[in-house]
């Protein structure tokens, strides 16, 4: 049985978490902040190109910066398989998010190249944009224009807080490609991710066969009330936004607690912006985003309605006014279970024990599952699975037995008869 | 009865206020910002210079950046009669604030010399540094140096959020004086100033009569819990210091309407920071800011003691760290009777309506009271009295009330015999 070097694949994550890094105040670690399209984002970028032309692979650019390196089947007119993930991350992160996904596919190229093995189908090894959607608001933003559900001149128009839009970033980084940014759809597409949860790790499995991305809604809220001075202004004068918004943080646990939607609901408030932000100022506005996400879209969208009705009736009482736009919106996925399969005989195979998993997290496969077969591989992670931060961390171990059932289960697809 | 000029005074209000201003993204209002020592204090404490020139005052600034404009007594070697206020302001102010005090004793002292009017008293004009404390993070800066409270070599040693110094600061607008800061006591000091409340334009009364400062103190909450991905995490195994604060934001609520601290109990979280401050993030730490007030230092240091209790409770319950400093701490301060008596005697003679008022905000009165007989004149305000914000505002006729009182109480205050 053909194995990955497992030593090489650790110092390629290293090298790549070396581009971009920031000195983090709350973990006194170092971390990687290579946000989309930015000067970090575009060295990480040549240096993922060069390491792909140095393992013989064919890159082409499209015109959203996605980045696809070739190499060649025995059979090359045939369909190629496609392996990979993203390089962009959150200002915050470590260095597996997505990074695995890309390095441990052309990990598997470079294995088949040590032991001269040619696939009859080509293999290709793809990097899509701003998957985080950290700088330009929207997530999978490379791969949902790939697959046609974003338009690329709505995708190009897009802003960061500093009003740069997408075109002008990627022109200036160099990744501005030629190539049509619609996708010839592949045989099939494999994703290796580490999980960012806690649950592999809890129960002791060695791999996740992912079984689909559970739907996600994002919702920002802005809730104006009315400015006051903190010493002079009784309580019951006041239309406090900051009360308003803590009332939907604690009323956001309760609608989880309640049992309603099953176990599997999650709801997060990651950002409260006040302003004017003083210590002895009422404030007259508040910013707050919710992430809610569900294994099941119909439950989610019950559960969205039901967080609707809580933001009006807690604006009401708390005499505010709040506004709320969706700014993110996706219903799960199932991934192809034919690709499920794959990675639970080949895991079984090498004797790594797994389980079937929904993906909490959005990931560029649950887009490109929308024009062939698709399927992820999960890595258990360290410290609770702790993602988006510097602590992240994933064995060599944990990284090398999801990279050589990535490596069997392309080298598999890629041995399919037909077109 | 002689009487001010109640059209030089709003037009002297109007010119101060269209130096350092910003436009309101909220009210659409055109602020003023000008924080202490900013380019844009700068300016507008040269204007106040000019002014208090052109109005024959000798004008001297001392080690704090305290500015003085003193008029000649018939007897000069009498202690002198003090009045004034800040000109610096919040980041996003209205015209009133502070300014009143100063430009309302300038348009004293420029009515007394239309009418060639000597006082046996010299009278002095002041405007004190950083009233605020919306820069360098200590409110009453420099009546709190000028009094003793505060050495110099601290003063000077505070840094604003981006490291610049009070000394180099002051150095860099050109005001460090020379002159000695501590202050010499005064004959007495009367500051008139906007009320910043609701109180008095909702009683329907012209005037307030300041009986004194309620006490004060600031909180800084540090919360630290566990970065999480808002997918993946069930909830019971976060720790979200968000979820923390927002339980603290409404016990704060809870503690004022429970009654046991009476009615006049004020609480207020006017900051919240979540780190990273991201969308599908659960935030690993979160600083907020508690403003406490109430007119009986004794009440408050209770309220602060159970306060303390249930930071603690929370954070164990939430599985947080939670730190929590005093940033400020000012006890209640009663003002001269002898004040309260003249501004009240003085008032009724005009047929103007007052009352006793407790001061929910703090003012540079209550510093110079540690040195001598000092006491405020509260002015209405429209819009429930709304302050630290653009819509701010004072009507020509509630402004010229209180300095046609600031001006009888200076000049009666002045012919006192005595040292």
């Amino acid at each position: 049985m053909n194995s990955i070097n497992s030593t090489r694949l650790t110092e390629s994550l290293d090298a790549l978490g070396r581009i971009g890094t920031y000195q983090d105040e709350t973990t006194g670690l170092t971390g990687v902040r290579r946000l989309a399209f930015t000067e970090d984002d575009g060295l990480g970028r040549r240096h993922v190109v060069d390491e792909m032309k140095r393992a013989g692979l064919d890159v082409t650019i499209d015109r959203i910066g996605n980045v696809f390196g070739r190499r060649k089947g025995r059979d090359d007119g045939a369909k190629p398989v496609m392996a990979g993930s993203h390089i962009d991350s959150v200002a915050t992160a470590g260095r597996f998010d997505g990074c695995l996904g890309v390095l441990g596919a052309l990990e598997v190229v470079k294995t088949l190249n040590d032991t001269n093995t040619h696939t009859r189908r080509p293999l290709i090894v793809a990097f899509f944009s701003e998957e985080e959607g950290a700088r330009f608001g929207t997530d999978m933003l490379g791969s949902a224009v790939a697959v046609g559900r974003i338009p690329l001149e709505q995708a190009y128009a897009l802003t960061d807080r500093d009003g740069k839009s997408v075109r002008a970033e990627l022109e200036h980084i160099g990744f501005l490609g030629t190539a049509n940014e619609r996708l010839t759809p592949p045989h099939a597409y494999v994703e290796c991710h580490i999980e960012q949860g806690p649950m592999l790790r809890a129960a002791n499995v060695d791999l996740g066969v992912v079984t689909g991305v559970q739907a996600i809604c994002w919702h920002e809220l802005t809730v104006v009330g009315r400015s006051a001075h903190a010493g002079t202004t009784p309580m019951n004068l006041r239309a406090d936004p900051g009360v308003a918004v803590s009332r939907i943080q604690l009323a956001l646990r309760e609608l989880v607690r309640s049992g309603r939607f099953g176990d599997s609901l999650r709801a997060t408030m990651g950002v409260t912006q006040f302003h004017p932000g003083l210590v002895n100022v009422v404030p007259n506005r508040v910013v707050a985003t919710v992430d809610l996400r569900h294994p099941d879209d119909t439950v989610l969208q019950r559960a969205e309605a039901e967080l609707a009705a809580l933001y009006a009736s807690i604006a009401a009482e708390e005499k505010v006014a709040l506004t709320h736009k969706r700014t993110a919106r996706t219903p799960n996925v199932a991934f192809a279970s034919k690709v499920q399969e794959l990675v639970a005989r080949f895991a079984t195979a090498r004797g790594l024990s797994h389980q079937r998993i929904v993906s909490g997290a959005g990931h560029d496969c649950q887009e490109v599952a929308k024009v062939c077969p698709a399927g992820m591989i999960f890595v258990p992670g360290e410290y609770d699975g702790i993602s988006h931060n510097p602590r992240e961390f994933s064995t060599p171990k944990q990284c090398a037995d999801g990279v050589n059932v990535l490596l069997d289960v392309l080298t598999s697809l890629a041995e399919e008869e037909g077109p």
